[in-house]
């Protein structure tokens, strides 16, 4: 069910991308109840000036061109702790695995209902149950 | 008011892409009640490591690198039988002009509210009824 | 907090996609209580068969291949009157500093909660309160 887009450096090395990408799904699965397989994400690569960060740095943080853009759709329900695990569990296995600065991985969710999926064959295989 | 996002593979070609975006606008018209000449969709093409899809398959569904991610945000309001019919109409729809497999179509929405959309000029066309 | 996307034409010029991020980063700040230093953005250039809007137009706007869609994912909670006057602020900057076409410019905004998000460090900066 999440659809996951990552926005990144077109200079980030496929060891990256790989480490976002499965960092992401194995912290679905293991902190956010996420069936297995549910797996289904874009990445998207962009030059520098395609992605814009306050070079200020933003509460304390402070970002370099290395930045990743994590946002994820999902269905509503998750708790405020279950997000704050996620959040922890993204950025310590990418920064475990492919080094990325733990400054540069910027989360976002966004909240939506069990009926606004459809996972091929034009069924809406999450409908509510009546 | 809708705004489409497609994301698909580089290597579609040129029937395939009008195929899904002539498909979304036409179930859109005909089955969801959006207006006429609502069209708004951006296309993003991707090369094959950049959409990831689980390979065991999800839910009974298996997928291929012809896998197309469509995300469509609109107003809130749509009913779960509307939303289903909206699924239905763009797979087979797409699967009929351009021979691209039902299990390959991957739908998202997102609801928001009328007062989310700017349609150029700065107005808010869709500002509350007071 | 909010997460800018921005989709246009490959052949905007570097002056009209700096006028964009700098003027909705602008109209933020000035218009809609967003923290200085919150500017966090994603920039898609496009071809012009990738960037669809009505020929005929819409509501009595008309669109060229010029066209910028700009969409705000942020917290909830700003009235109408607050959005629409951040509308305007980005019209009228964006067409002042880069000579956009007002017409062109078409706004989306995604609300989300304050708990959806994390801008570095594995950190929930902005959980809510107890």
């Amino acid at each position: 069910m999440p659809l996951v887009r990552v926005d990144l450096s077109k200079d980030a090395s496929q060891e990256v991308v790989r480490a976002v990408s499965d960092t992401v799904y194995e912290a679905m699965v293991n902190v956010a109840n996420v069936p297995k397989n549910d797996k289904f994400q874009v990445i998207s690569r962009h030059s520098s000036d395609e992605l814009l960060y306050p070079t200020e740095g933003y509460l304390g943080v402070s970002y370099s061109p290395g930045i990743v853009f994590i946002q994820v759709t999902w269905n509503s329900g998750r708790t405020v702790d279950v997000k704050k695990a996620f959040y922890k569990a993204i950025v310590d296995g990418i920064h475990a695995k492919a080094g990325v600065r733990k400054e540069d991985i910027v989360i976002n969710l966004v909240d939506v209902a069990r009926e606004d999926w459809s996972f091929g064959t034009g069924e809406m295989q999450y409908a509510p149950k009546e």
